[in-house]
């Protein structure tokens, strides 16, 4: 939803856009093109769209997604569509999170905060295979730190079966909400309930398959 | 994360898909192309990725979604980028829900549970004010149902200011992983936890601004 009265039409931050294409145009004050920021909202999200282009009709595919330095990777089954037409080509990546629905009392300034990033660029493939498996070993410890090293080691032949890919964090931008309702003036007497609603995404108990041992360590999970 | 093993290599549902764009090549056991299921993921959804090219580039904006019938519309300011350039043009409508992380013994069979949605279609603009009324009508209910009646109506400058569009339902597929972790053969014994973990999207009290009178109904919701 779109929501009025913008507080500032000035970027939160201080940081230029790495370019036009990822600049804010509508509410700059909600870009943000600071990597931290950026990266802040990679590091806490699982899943991202892969957006994609074959025969001029767009695709967006939705996948695991993890950073590591000025990198963010995907990956594939070594002969899916992602990975044959998504390599080579641009690409952009999109992560988004929920934190809050905004209930105003009129329609248009009803809103939702959320964290979102946008990165534009060239999707790699990885065609090293050293290069590949420490970016999988990335994949499994950005979610569950310190599982690589406990898991059943990976074969050559489920290594070559995934495709690992990134796109450089060159060209991207943040964009994140989190204010409460702004009612148009003479609109707060207006009977109606208004204000935030929290969302939060929570991991319900571990449930164990039927091979798991009385007393294995139950795993450290960090995401979502 | 990929997985290994599938169990099948049907289609889950009976229901052909529309075209080969939205055939599920991998995995096709976790392909749905029926409807009933394509709609239920959408109206549990609040956040759909819209997808469309501009000068080769593709760029993936998350946007709140919604659905009346066979078509699925979503909103933006009536100047922004998302409406000048989508509009008319092919795009890719990205739905995604997590719904359990899935621990095998080995790195590749790691998985998520997940239900997720693609819609391929062109972009229709809405240029008929009462259509677009209506259909903004449909995002407040769809989220919050009985609550359009409630609010301050809208004035005719705020319908302009915002742009309406839709997508229709006809090329459009599911993809559902509702299982356990699957590992090789063999793998069973190896000393790791291995199981699900359920995810869930929930709602925090609701936090009243500070003009809502005393005895005011909190607002229902239906999403997330």
């Amino acid at each position: 939803m779109s929501d009025a009265t913008p507080p500032s039409d000035q970027p939160a931050d201080a940081t230029p856009p790495a370019s036009d294409r990822v600049r804010l145009r509508r509410k700059p004050m909600r870009g943000r093109h600071d990597r931290e920021t950026v990266d802040a909202i990679i590091d806490s999200s699982l899943i991202g769209v892969i957006s994609f282009v074959q025969d001029g009709q767009p695709y967006g595919i939705p996948t695991n997604v993890w950073r590591e330095g000025d990198r963010l990777y995907w990956h594939a089954s070594a002969g899916s569509r992602l990975l044959r037409v998504a390599a080579g080509s641009p690409v952009c990546v999109t992560l988004h999170q929920l934190d809050a629905l905004v209930l105003a009392r009129s329609a248009t300034n009803h809103s939702v905060n959320y964290r979102s990033v946008v990165v534009l660029g060239m999707a790699n493939l990885v065609t090293d295979a050293a290069h590949a498996e420490h970016a999988l070993e990335g994949l499994i410890e950005s979610i569950y730190p310190g599982r690589w090293a406990q898991l059943r080691p990976m074969t050559e032949k489920e290594r070559k079966e995934t495709g690992v890919m990134y796109v450089d964090l060159a060209e991207c931008s943040a964009k994140v909400r989190d204010e409460g309702a702004h009612d148009n003036e003479g609109d707060e007497t207006w009977p109606v309930w208004a204000g935030v609603i929290p969302v939060q995404t929570v991991r319900g108990a571990p449930e164990p398959d039927e091979f798991v041992q009385p007393g294995t360590q139950e795993p450290v999970v960090r995401l979502p």
